[in-house]
């Protein structure tokens, strides 16, 4: 097989990175596909090769072979390799950014952010490893007097649980897929990564590829600790999961994406952690005084929220509970008012564009009553028009599919009588990454469980804020109960996202030498 | 319905605790079980009750109104329900004894070890959870001047997941059943917990209940913080797994059970943890000069714990690799002669000497062959025969089935020619509790890497020891990856255990006021 190239200006190949090594070129009879300028239509050169079975089964044979080696090297060394990974990021800057700018159709100055956004999670996470705190290393010496049986010497930590599936998403082109969250937390704890890139920007998943691969070369670690796959179907990733050298899967996208990885690990005879993050509705409560006190305000904030990025985040807000009555009437006017004006965006990918259409269309037979829609665009093929819809609290109830998550920029107002209706509605809705008060301190004392209520329901309990916008810093907290995520447990950002690619281990009277390093005396 | 007895004399009553009250005693029409006594086969009163399908949904609900408030409560206020518990059942020691004697057969000495071990667990846990480092509390402050956008202030922590589900294990009756590990730790962590009560030991599992009860009711704790339930068949463990009112599920039993458990759970509309902790064949690695230096003392150590409590421990070395020629050769002589003067014991039940029956068979038909048997017993109806086989270790590359648990007092000598065999096995050997190296100094030296890929297939590395006897203490890991258990990232012993029962919340610019206790300022 070729080489990667570590040349920063090569042409794009069009081939899966195994290890060290190009795969084939794409033949006559083999399955290929191409990004799309999401805003034209028009397929981007070159072909990417789909990676096959022995594709597959060979980068979990290198990702095995690398697991020992690379889970044993000291905390410096993967911290290294981290900074390495973002300097060589950096040098290709402009040709990653361009590229995805053309396969996603996201302006450059959001993609420029969001390259600071991976190298930073990159750097924090080369911090973290860099000290043992985040192994939790523990000693209890042995006591040889203890009475009957001498207490043995027991020392423990966490320890890398093996080669890790990433599968790249959609909307976020770099901090959530080839170099974001779920390969630097997996790549820090000692894991090898292969990642299924996602179909929708292979180009951009093929330039970060290699500044991994060159980083991983630089930094002299073995073969398979990073492999990168294309595909634009399913084959490589149910594969990917089913595959005995992989012991954990790290997946952002959908509901129905997640759901088919955590029933294909739950399958196989050895059983795996599968941590899909898969949205959700992101509800707003604004509670009366607040609706009284700051409507324009309010619906400003609510409305860029909505909008951001044509409304494509996990953490966009779907539904907002808003008052009966003159204060929510107003914010409920001013949203009319801003979406109306709000033009179209070019959405990802037409994938993207059908669902959210579709998406649409379930809300509307559900019962959701329109109320203002955006300004259409006639100059791109994948228009994400705004769309505001409304209903009553008593009407979602009676008809959950009101809240389905639809992945655009549409949100739906559901109005309320009373703060107790609210409650209730708190307690029984699903599992969400957030979940965002606007209230005043006056509206808080009337409710004051309000906030416990939320915090049981969701990751991530906003006040007076919006969703959009996840901090990187150690305490954040990305996740939340089903079907939020597959494991409620965990997160995909921060620093405790490490140890979702962990297990424990623990050594009894083990002598100091044959030790790892952050157990020994001293 | 009746309330729960808090008289310590109060005669055993064999209906469920649903929160503070008795289920309906047993009807003509209803099915219930006795106890046995596994010595003579003879039924031991009263008659238990198998919980109804209501029964099951009124302790989930209790459980779900509890949850608020008790995953609200103080550290302090569940650290002083722990120690009371632990009180409780110290004041009822003599019946518990007693009684757990009675339906199990397990020597007294050694079940009032096994109180003051759950005891231990729970006095481990109350203070853990005295303060808060075990929630991992994390305070991001606000940065208002940062640009272009200010950073909110983020705080989060681990908190309770919800009401959890615990099965009682047969094998230790009182330190892994209704007041055991499971129930401690998730206690601990603010999650009310419903007991299904192992059909082994209904009398001992009743008692214990009571005891906490009545420190649910002296601590003043919300009605369904605990619940007991009984069944001698699987309908009440799949419905309780079934559940929406729970959360999570622990259990520590057989591999059958517990994969049953995990298939139910990932069912679910709504999939949950399931923590099952399924036993393993914890081989025992003797390296060639080990195995020269100290024959007799290997033999004898080994031979102690097999035969430790009719060989009925999840960490039961079921497999013991031995060198060929002559060391290896004085190790087996030395464990046969042992084993051929072995007692019969009594086991835990018949199922439980069933299936060992079964076991030995389906070992004798996977071609192992017989090098000793021990005593029989004409005294005792469930006798466990100690059991002694031999195989070469390629015979167990080619018959995986050689290396199934079989449990009781069985083990199986696998002879190797070089210590490179053994790595080779070492590396492709199932998931294991434990893996025990007997080495000399210079064993070691030969094969530094011997420790590091024992640490890669077990939760627990034991040098020069017995993996039989598990310390309760923080360091300690009982887990290990799959299938010693459903999950290798977790342990059921030791104060980590807690982290099974807790999810991750944050709080973005939440008032201080409107903060759990741990995460506000000062």
């Amino acid at each position: 097989m070729d080489a990667v190239s570590h040349d920063h200006d090569a042409p794009l190949m069009g081939r899966s990175l195994i290890g060290t090594s190009l795969t084939a070129e794409l033949g006559d009879d083999e399955r290929g596909f191409r990004a799309v300028d999401p805003s034209t239509g028009a397929e981007l050169a070159p072909s990417f090769r789909c990676a096959t079975e022995a594709d597959v089964a060979e980068a979990g044979r290198l990702a095995s072979a690398a697991f020992p080696p690379f889970a044993a090297s000291s905390g410096r060394t993967r911290s290294a390799f981290l900074h390495r990974i973002a300097e060589e990021l950096e040098a290709r800057r402009d040709s990653i950014v361009a590229r995805a700018h053309l396969e996603t159709a996201l302006p450059e100055a959001r993609l420029s952010g969001e390259l600071a956004r991976t190298t930073n999670q990159l750097r924090m996470f080369a911090e973290l490893v860099e000290r043992d705190e985040w192994r939790d290393p523990r000693i209890d010496r042995a006591l040889p007097e203890r009475s009957p049986t001498p207490r043995p010497d027991i020392r423990s930590m966490r320890t890398a649980i093996g080669p890790v599936a990433v599968f790249g998403a959609s909307n976020f082109p770099l901090a959530f897929s080839v170099a974001g969250g779920d390969t630097a937390s997996a790549l820090a704890a000692g894991c090898p990564v292969i990642v299924k890139a996602h179909p929708g920007h292979p180009g951009t998943s093929e330039l970060v590829g290699r500044a991994i691969a060159a980083a991983a070369r630089a930094s002299e670690l073995p073969e398979g600790t990073f492999s990168l796959l294309f595909d634009d179907g399913h084959d490589v990733g149910q594969r990917l999961v089913g595959s005995p050298d992989v012991k954990a899967v790290g997946f952002t996208g959908s509901r129905r994406g997640g759901e088919a990885l955590m029933r294909r690990a739950a399958e196989r005879p050895e059983p795996i952690p599968v941590y899909a993050e898969m949205g959700s509705v992101n509800p707003i409560f604004v509670l009366p005084r607040a609706a009284s006190a700051r409507a324009t305000s309010i619906a400003e904030g609510l409305h860029g929220s909505v909008m951001l990025g044509v409304g494509q985040f996990c953490t966009n807000p779907g539904v907002v509970l808003v008052p009966r009555g003159d204060a929510g009437d107003r914010i409920v006017g001013e949203l009319v008012e801003r979406t109306e004006t709000t033009p179209a965006g070019t959405m990802l990918n037409a994938q993207v564009c059908a669902n959210y259409g579709r998406g649409i269309e379930e809300l509307r037979r559900a019962g959701a009553r329109p109320v203002a829609r955006g300004l259409d665009a006639a100059e791109t093929v994948t228009a994400g028009v705004a769309a505001l819809w409304e209903v009553g609290l008593d009407e979602v109830h009676a008809e959950p599919g009101l809240l389905s998550e639809v992945f655009g920029p549409s949100t739906l107002v559901v109005r309320y009588d009373a703060v107790d209706d609210l409650l209730r509605f708190a307690e029984v809705m699903e599992g969400q990454l957030t979940a965002t008060l606007h209230a005043e301190p006056d509206d808080l004392d009337a409710e004051p469980g309000l906030v416990d209520v939320l915090a049981r329901r969701a990751g991530r309990v906003v006040m007076n804020g919006y969703p959009t916008g996840v901090e990187v810093t150690p305490a954040m907290v990305h996740g939340g109960p089903f079907p939020a995520t597959s494991d409620g447990r965990a997160t995909s950002v921060g620093t405790r996202a490490i140890e979702r690619f962990t297990r424990l281990v623990a050594y009894q009277d083990v002598p100091d030498a044959f030790l790892p390093a952050p157990l020994r005396d001293g």
